[in-house]
């Protein structure tokens, strides 16, 4: 039960750095905005979920201008590994898979494109099934509902092996090496729109047959 | 792999009655907007898909102003007569689902809550443990996007039981009732949001081992 705005889940991320708390706040906003809501293990979004970021000031350092920039990157760290930890932990999942979208008009559509992919259970189901069914993936990219998506400017790697190229497959592609970038645990699939200069990333798991398991066992 | 917008679908539906081509498609795009266009497997919309509606006029009977809400109902009861039966053959279906959501501002707003339930995985494992479990029905609703929602004008049925009564667990409502209503192979989920006349209805089916089974066998 994971899916951007996080879901039943709390998250408590604490420093002892001296910051305000308005910025602080900010500082926490960007932190989940590329981490908790970049997530999504089968789309059901819950109603009970908190992200708190504690600063006790107690190592007596402040923040400014000069140290704002790694504490961010501390804590943009932290989130993401936080997140990505949730997504290992999914119900049944047995592949932790990164979607990177670039080249979209803007980061929303790369959003709605990846969203899509790590959203569908048909992907989801030929991930568990460590198939390389790009055919899958391109159709989740062509129902995410970007306006005036152009398939021919389309491509697509699992790993480093380039499987569809201006929309179909790829002319060097074979399955051999598709199988290959599936096999292991960890998989990216990554989608170039060819339409702009936008990109995000989400990570998502596969459907397994433990995920019907443990969310039909377990009674409310 | 069916959603609205069908799904490598072709539906072929034929009468030998008379009708000129542009009523004909105007007959036939309403049939679909309520038969095809509201049921959903997995979520999972394709590429190839197609409902044709064929007047060979063989019969001789024009269809004029008087006969055409006949024409009109025979028609509709076939198309959803045909999208009830794509939901019964979804992959590894155990459970026919109707939804039914009443009390909307408008229905495009009804369906965007009927769609949420129906796409829900967790609803839909829960359908396959014939679980009444309302909280995940409920946190489907209020995930759906609509609005400010008030919560406390939302009553939930299962069949005839009433579960959720003004956004909490019904006074009256006892798990042996919700067990029943669950316990059959047809089960009705009944919405009311309370907050105008619209209503929709839409059909699914749950999510169950052979889902995953039959979707991670298929190779491409």
């Amino acid at each position: 039960m994971i899916h951007p705005d996080m879901a039943t889940m709390l998250a408590y991320i604490a420093t002892d750095a001296r910051l305000p708390q308005a910025l602080l706040q900010r500082c926490l906003k960007e932190a989940v905005e590329i981490s908790f809501n970049r997530i999504s293990v089968d789309g059901d979004t819950s109603t009970n979920d908190a992200c708190v970021l504690m600063a006790s000031g107690a190592s007596g350092v402040d923040i400014d201008d000069s140290s704002l920039p790694t504490f961010r990157a501390a804590l943009f760290e932290v989130a993401t590994w936080l997140a990505r930890a949730v997504v290992r932990d999914g119900e049944g999942a047995t592949k932790f898979v990164t979607i990177d979208v670039e080249g979209g008009r803007d980061e929303a559509e790369c959003r709605q494109v990846a969203m899509a992919i790590a959203r569908s259970p048909l992907v989801k189901t030929a991930l568990f099934a460590s198939d390389p069914n790009w055919g899958r993936i391109l159709a989740a990219v062509g129902y995410a509902g970007l306006e005036q998506l152009d398939l021919s400017t389309v491509n697509m790697y699992l790993g480093d092996v380039c499987i569809v190229s201006k929309g179909g497959r790829a002319p060097q592609y074979t399955e051999a090496q598709g199988q290959q970038a599936m096999d292991g645990e960890e998989i990216t699939i990554r989608v170039e729109l060819g339409r702009g200069e936008a990109v995000t990333r989400v990570w998502t798991c596969d459907l397994s047959y433990d995920y019907v398991r443990i969310n039909a066992e377990y009674r409310s």
